[in-house]
């Protein structure tokens, strides 16, 4: 599979921290407005034509001959570009490179496709840059209100309006995409493995059940600057030992929940060595089975950081910048991916608790994913790693599945 | 006491960060630039000239009438421009402003000086920029070793030699100053409390006994980046467990002790809400009465911190960035001191667990200190406060002071 295999090697450097080995591909970086650029220029080697939408989202249209007007009904694949902080190779662009390849490996059979065929890159889904995961795909699907999307600020204080201005994009355009349900007949989104569960079963693919229901939340703890030497135990409010509780109190409670529950990004202020903190910023990203059990776990840590920060004399804020309810994928979809994958055997269907574009796109459209198996089970991290073996065998299932469904 | 109030009232703005109301007046940046073009100013107004050492410390001149060649046996007096990270006014600009209006005060009774007077302004003092305090001072006494000051660095990556060439200074020049014993007959550096002691006893004014042994240390846990969301607990080698654990085993520590023990500047790679942390480095600042106190408590500190990182399958590095013994100011120079302000009263005498140039300079020189009344004890904050006439106050004893050692 040489295209694959060169696609793959092409994007390797892109937006890579030579330091940590990990990706910095931000939304409106300069390595992400780079991977746009190689998906133009994969799109315009295979001649499908490149659309950007108004939230910036890239669509690379694969047309059956003759078709007049909008495309309608398409089979769309794909996945984003984008990375978390120092991420790995895997997590986006997997789904993004085996998209193309199956395009590649269809047309080598000879289909002529009878509906449209889409591949596509979601914008921002990390949020690795504003905060907010999915950005692209929330605001296509109305599930974010572009009045509050272009307000969100990176750290350096610039909002996305500004990022979308400065690359001359037009933040007035950003909103729900109205031509979206009729567009997309259904969206199949490949994407690297997250945790281990196929390693454990030798098997190198499997397909989606759903989406565990997950959110972030950010915890604001405010106590009061003083100097680290001169101010006496009994002066202090210092944020940092409430938030300290908290984050002990989170991994109590989501091992008693069987859940998930993480403090992973912190800022604070004014983080000098010799000055207690005036205030600490920390986010709680938490997953569960169900979205009772994750309604209990969240109240359960807030009630619990109060008492923390109560305690000390701390201020405590606590603002849900995300919620997003469970994601059932719908059972007549993922049987048709069964089906039209009969030839690999039974395909073990198992539950993610990542979110995906394809999450969100669920709202509107019928949509599935396919897993490749990690055989550490690592991502998020510069670790992050699959076969090439299972990637090409992942990029092949995706071509039998874009064939059934056009052919 | 008008050149005081103009002064104070020139500083107010430079370098102050509208949202937090603090200042950010790092060693080299541009407010501190600004800082160093108003202390030449004032120097040049009351016919001092300036000179600004190989380390990037600034001295202005007052030489006795027909002196030649070199200052010997100087009256010296001053303090530091730079401040912590949203530090408050006060901590450093008080004593240059109090020095410079004390000059104005000794000429104001006709004083001829008998020896040379100088006002100085030591760098970087704070050590918010580049992780070591007193950088200034401890370069010219020769305790820190040039070769290991060029080569640290910001948080931006750049080097101090880097921001002193960027500012046209030669890094080469860097070093002990051979000239500092023989020219520094006495240093009195003037200073707002750092606490709330002459609140307490309702008087303005203080005289330093000592200053606390006290150091930072660097604790670097080093776990594993993975999906916040997809890794199983079981799976997890999260470092911000470890660091909150130590959080807390510091607090408990430093009041079994009777010393304090802070953690107020944390850096987490990759800082990513939807990743579990790969590294959290965090500086502990620790000082006690004793040398003796401050080993044991550092000793605890980093041995619950290495169980607690060891029960996780978490790496722990321990690195001294900086310890400093105490200091016992000299009881000689104290006496001349509460003898030359003697129509006060006894002045208050007492520790301090700030670090200070005058304590580096301590090694090499006599040296005392002033304190000026803090009615809410708060310091590095935007909440540092005096009151002006406590800093009137203040500025004319430092005028006793050094009419009683000039005339």
């Amino acid at each position: 599979m040489p295209a694959f295999d060169s696609m793959w090697t092409d994007l390797l450097e892109v937006g890579r921290y030579p330091a940590t080995g990990g990706y910095r591909r931000f939304a409106w970086n300069d390595a992400e407005m780079t991977l746009r650029e190689w998906f133009r220029g994969e799109a315009d080697r295979r001649g499908m034509s490149v659309e950007e939408d108004r939230n910036g989202n890239l669509w690379a249209w694969w047309m059956p001959p003759g078709w007049l007007g909008d495309p309608r009904d398409a089979f769309v694949t794909g996945s984003h570009l984008d990375s978390v902080p120092d991420g790995g190779a895997y997590d986006g662009p997997l789904g993004v490179v085996s998209a193309f390849a199956a395009v590649d490996l269809v047309r080598a059979r000879g289909i002529v496709p009878a509906r449209p065929v889409a591949v596509t890159a979601f914008s921002d889904e990390e949020g690795a840059r504003f905060g907010v995961a999915c950005i692209g795909s929330q605001l296509s699907t109305g599930a974010l209100a572009p009045e509050r999307a272009l307000r969100l600020r990176d750290t350096d204080g610039v909002t996305l309006a500004e990022a979308l201005r400065g690359h001359g994009r037009d933040p007035r355009a950003l909103g729900a995409d109205p031509r979206l349900a009729e567009r997309v007949g259904v969206y199949v989104e490949l994407h690297v493995e997250q945790g281990r569960a196929l390693d454990l079963v030798a098997r190198p693919l499997a397909i989606a059940s759903s989406i565990w229901p997950h959110g972030r939340w950010l915890f604001s703890f405010t106590g009061q600057a003083n100097h680290a030497g001169a101010t006496r135990l009994a002066d202090r409010r210092d944020p940092m030992l409430a938030f300290a509780s908290t984050v002990q109190t989170a991994r109590g409670a989501a091992a008693l929940h069987d859940a998930v529950a993480t403090f992973g990004k912190v800022a604070i202020l004014p983080n000098g060595t010799n000055a207690i903190a005036s205030q600490v910023r920390a986010w709680l990203d938490a997953r569960a089975a169900d979205e009772d059990t994750l309604t209990a776990l969240v109240a359960e840590i807030t009630e619990q950081a109060r008492r923390h920060a109560g305690g000390d004399g701390i201020g405590l804020d606590v603002e849900a910048e995300s919620v997003t309810p469970i994601v059932e994928f719908p059972g007549d979809t993922r049987q048709r991916l069964q089906t039209a994958l009969g030839h690999l055997g039974d395909i073990p269907v198992q539950p993610t608790a990542a979110g995906h574009d394809a999450g969100i796109l669920s709202a509107l459209v019928p949509t599935a994913m396919l897993f490749v198996r990690n055989p550490t089970g690592i991502s998020h991290s510069p670790e992050e790693f699959a076969e090439l073996d299972d990637c090409r065998h992942g990029a092949r299932a995706l071509a039998d599945v874009m064939a059934d469904w056009i052919g």
